[in-house]
C-alpha cells in the first residue's frame, strides 16, 4: 500500500469559490453577502471533482491521500474571525464529504478556523507576525486536545498577504523552515512526548541545511536534533526532483520521511529533464537504493504509525 | 589561491558596540546620545580583532576573505534614517581599514544604509515587508549604479524584528529562498544583463527544491532557469554539511557556485559526527569528486568573474 500523506483539494467546484467571492465581498458591502450557504454541490459533482487525483493515484501507483483543503485557499488572514469559522466549516465539511464517498481513495485532514491575534485556545490560532513561536504555551490548549484526540498535526501556511512573498516558491517553504527552526529553540516535546507535526515540502530547507540545524541545537545546548526533536516532527517529500530526494534520504532517518506528492499541487508540469512530472515524486523513491522494509516504511508503515487514527480506520476496513 | 567570498566582522571591537547601544539609547533619551563618532579604535587593535580570521584561513587553507559588516548587526529597521546612516559609515569604514591594514586576507564589502519605507534611490533601501520585490523599478537606480561600478550585490538580510523568525536558523534562509523566488518571477536581468547577485547560505533552500523553482519557473512561461538567472545569479557555499556541499554540486552549474564559509558566524561549534567544524566548508569540497578546474573555478576563477573590482585589484597585486 502506497499512503501520500499530503494532498490538497485544488480542483473544488465552482460554488465553493464564488461562495467565498461574495462573502469576503459581503465585508466591503453586506449587500453583496451570500444568501445562503447551502453551496448545493451533488455528490455527483463531489466525485467528478477529484477524477484528476483518482487517475493519477492509479497512474503513478499510490493507492490513498490523506486530503485537506486548498493550502493558499484557507487564507486566515482575510476578513475576520466570523467569516473565517464559516469558511473553514464549510471548507471541512467537503473533504468530510469526499472521504466518505471515496473511503478507499482519500482520509480527511481539516483546516482550522484561525485569525490573526486571537489566541488557539478558542481553536483560532494563527501563526502570522507577532504571533507566538508554536512553542509558546498559547498553543498547549489546542496540543492538549491534538494529544487526547491522537491526532496529527500538519504544519502547512496559507497564502502570502506580501507580494514579495510568492506563495508556493517562498512563503510555504520558509513556513517550514521557520516552524522546524522554532521547534529546534523550545523544548515543546519535553511537555507533550505524544504530540506529532509533519513538516510539509520535505521541510523546507531544513534537509539541505541539516548540519546548520545540527549546529544551532548544539550551540544552543539542546540535545541531539534525533532526541530533541524526531520523535515527534516528520517530513513529507513534496521535493520535486531526485537529487533533493536522495539528499533527503541521507539526513533525514527512514522512520521520520512520509511519502507525499502534494498533487495536485504547486507545480503540475512536465519536466523536460526527465519526461515525468515534477510532482510524481514516488518516482524518485523508486530510484533509491533503499530496503524494501525502508520503502514500506516511507510509503505505508511510517504514515500509519503518525497517524494512529489513520491506521484504526485502515484495520477497520482490514487493510 | 582559495577565495572565502562570505565572512562577516563579527569579532569587533566593544567600542563599536557601546557606540551602537548609546546611539540607539539616544533615541529614546537624548541625553544618553554619544557625545562623538570617533571611536578611538587603533590599527592595532583592529589587527588583533580578526586574528581568529586570521588564524582560521591558515589552519583550513583559504586565503582571502571577501569581508563585511556583522549581518546581524546592519539591523536597518532599527532607528531612524539618520542613525541607519551613521552606523553604515561607522561599519564600513571599519573593514575598510581592516582590509587596508590586511590587504593579502581581506577585501572589502559594505551594507548600505537601508530604511523601511525610503526607496532606493537614495540609496536607503530596505527589504522588508511590503516593501517591493527586487525585480521592481524601485530598486532600478541602485541596479544601474551597481552596473556602472562594475560591483556585484550579496542578497544578505539582517536580524529579525520578530521573535518568531530566528535570525541565522529561519531568517537568513527564508530571505535567501525569497530573494531567489523574486527573481524567478520577474524578467530583471532583460533589463540589466550586466548585473550580478549572489545568493548566500547556498541560497537558502533553492537547490534543495531546484525541481520546485524549474517546474515554477515553467509555470510561469519563464525560460529554463539557467538561461532566465543563471548568467547573473550565484550562490554561495555556506551549507554546513557534506550531503548539502554534495546536492549543490550536482544540480548547481559549477560556474554559478562561489566557495565561502562564513566564519565567524552562524555556527560556530565543531560537528561530532566528523570531528571538525560544521563552517569549516572547504573540507566538504576537498571530498568531493570534482576536477581540478572545476575546484579552481569553485575556489578562485569564479571570484574573480564574478567580482570584476577585486580581480583587478588581484592583478594590481600581481595574483
Amino acid at each position: 500500500m502506497v499512503i501520500d500523506i499530503h494532498g490538497h483539494y485544488t480542483t473544488e467546484p465552482q460554488a465553493l469559490l464564488a461562495f467565498r467571492d461574495k462573502q469576503l465581498a459581503g465585508l466591503a458591502d453586506p449587500m453583496r453577502k451570500p444568501a445562503t450557504n447551502e453551496l448545493g454541490i451533488t455528490d455527483e459533482q463531489l466525485i467528478k471533482s477529484v477524477e484528476p487525483q483518482v487517475k493519477l493515484q492509479k497512474e503513478r501507483g499510490s493507492d490513498l491521500t490523506i486530503f485537506s483543503p486548498r493550502a493558499a485557499g484557507m487564507a486566515h488572514h482575510v476578513g475576520t474571525e466570523a467569516t473565517g469559522i464559516e469558511w473553514t466549516r464549510m471548507s471541512n465539511d467537503l473533504i468530510h464529504r469526499i472521504c466518505t464517498l471515496l473511503p478507499g481513495n482519500f482520509a480527511p485532514v481539516g483546516q482550522l478556523p484561525q485569525h490573526p491575534g486571537v489566541p488557539p485556545k478558542n481553536c483560532i490560532p494563527e501563526l502570522e507576525l507577532f504571533d507566538p513561536p508554536l512553542t509558546d504555551k498559547w498553543w498547549y490548549p489546542l496540543y492538549e486536545k491534538l494529544c487526547e484526540l491522537e491526532m496529527t498535526a500538519m504544519i502547512h501556511v496559507t497564502s502570502s498577504c506580501n507580494p514579495a512573498f510568492h506563495y508556493t516558491g517562498a512563503h510555504y517553504i520558509n513556513g517550514d523552515t521557520t516552524a522546524f527552526m522554532q521547534l529546534v529553540q523550545g523544548n515543546l516535546f519535553r511537555d507533550f512526548p505524544a504530540l506529532r507535526f509533519v513538516i510539509p515540502h520535505g521541510g523546507g530547507a531544513v534537509p539541505f541545511h541539516w548540519g546548520r540545524y545540527r549546529g544551532l541545537a548544539q550551540e544552543m545546548k539542546k540535545p541531539l536534533l534525533k532526541e530533541h526533536l524526531l520523535g515527534n516532527v516528520f517530513f513529507d517529500t513534496c521535493v520535486y526532483h531526485l537529487p533533493g530526494i536522495e539528499l533527503m534520504a541521507k539526513v533525514i532517518p527512514v522512520d521520520n520521511i512520509l511519502f507525499a506528492s502534494e498533487m495536485l499541487g504547486a507545480v503540475k508540469g512536465v519536466d523536460p529533464e526527465t519526461g515525468h512530472n515534477y510532482d510524481d515524486t514516488k518516482r524518485y523513491f523508486d530510484k533509491l537504493d533503499l530496503s524494501a522494509s525502508d520503502k514500506q516504511k516511507i510509503f505505508e508503515g511510517n504514515a500509519r504509525r503518525v497517524y494512529p487514527r489513520l491506521n484504526s480506520l485502515l484495520k477497520r476496513r482490514q487493510k
